[in-house]
């Protein structure tokens, strides 16, 4: 998760994390040869490596939590299908070929693989404070409009309001109102 | 901890924290009125607010060990004999006059509660993974020891090692060598 503490906004400022460290819950379980390159000392490299990375997870979103950060996760679902119309689209449209990766394109073959690896991910990282939402992605509007009312959801749960102006300040105000009234114009 | 996280450093290098996160769980105690000022959302500074800090520090020095941080924390204790001491010698020598602060001197007032308040921290978030090493710090130079010690010892643990070299590795470096060797002084 270091890479991604690292960049964590200050309180009061919105970061979107695009993927995070949620990728170490999900690739290295369906191709665990790559945990093998992350040169992570082999004694740490347990049998509950995933139980244990679930359970960091869960405990620094809850100290994010208790420390006045909303969190809020969208899982973006894309069906196979649609996935498979993407590819094609990128392989017959070339102003979309730089983006294809046969890499991609092969993964398809550990499709069921990934999607065991998604549902456990879910279940054992939703909680009450850092709640995921698993949006159906086939239809980029229909995403929009459900990541959109999540957001506008969390921000209104804060009842953010303006600071309140007391009487003093607002006597201060008025004066200041005053004096700028009566000044001649630059 | 955010300041902290941000600076942590990546896997195989060392980091020196002076006070960190720790302090978050000390003054704050002595001097609850301080905790008003960090602009935490009030239904977040609860009662428990002291044993949930030391919950999270606790989980998130697991999560490093767990990805192969070495933690190891140091208290140097100086007596109120010794802090006497030091702060008279600021007021009379002018070399060190910069150093005082009247704040540091009136604090005094509060030392069984900042005593009470590290003793308490230290038995919260003392583990095996990440324990804590109360060094008597009236004298310099014994500190000095003993915080080396621990700190020799914590990489000799580590039973750190050069790369091996491969068979194959060791005839490239003698190809490497006869060509070297061979090839005229520039």
């Amino acid at each position: 998760m270091w890479r991604c503490l690292k960049c964590l906004p200050e309180r009061g400022r919105i970061g979107i994390f695009n993927r995070s460290y949620y990728e170490e819950t999900l690739v290295v379980r369906v191709h665990p040869e790559l945990m093998a390159k992350q040169k992570i000392p082999k004694q740490l490299v347990t049998k509950n490596i995933g139980e244990d990375r679930y359970e960091d997870i869960r405990n620094i979103e809850r100290y994010l939590t208790r420390n006045g950060v909303v969190i809020r996760k969208f899982f973006l679902h894309v069906s196979a299908d649609e996935q498979k119309k993407r590819f094609l689209e990128r392989l017959d449209n070339p102003a979309k070929n730089w983006k294809f990766s046969s890499n991609d394109s092969r993964e398809r073959g550990f499709w069921k693989d990934h999607m065991k690896a998604y549902q456990d991910m879910i279940c054992n990282t939703a909680t009450d404070d850092a709640p995921w939402f698993v949006v159906p992605a086939d239809n980029k509007w229909f995403t929009r409009v459900v990541v959109a009312a999540a957001v506008i959801d969390a921000l209104e749960s804060l009842d953010l309001r303006y600071p309140k102006v007391s009487e003093a300040q607002r006597e201060e105000l008025a004066a200041a109102k005053k004096e700028l009234t009566a000044s001649d114009d630059l």
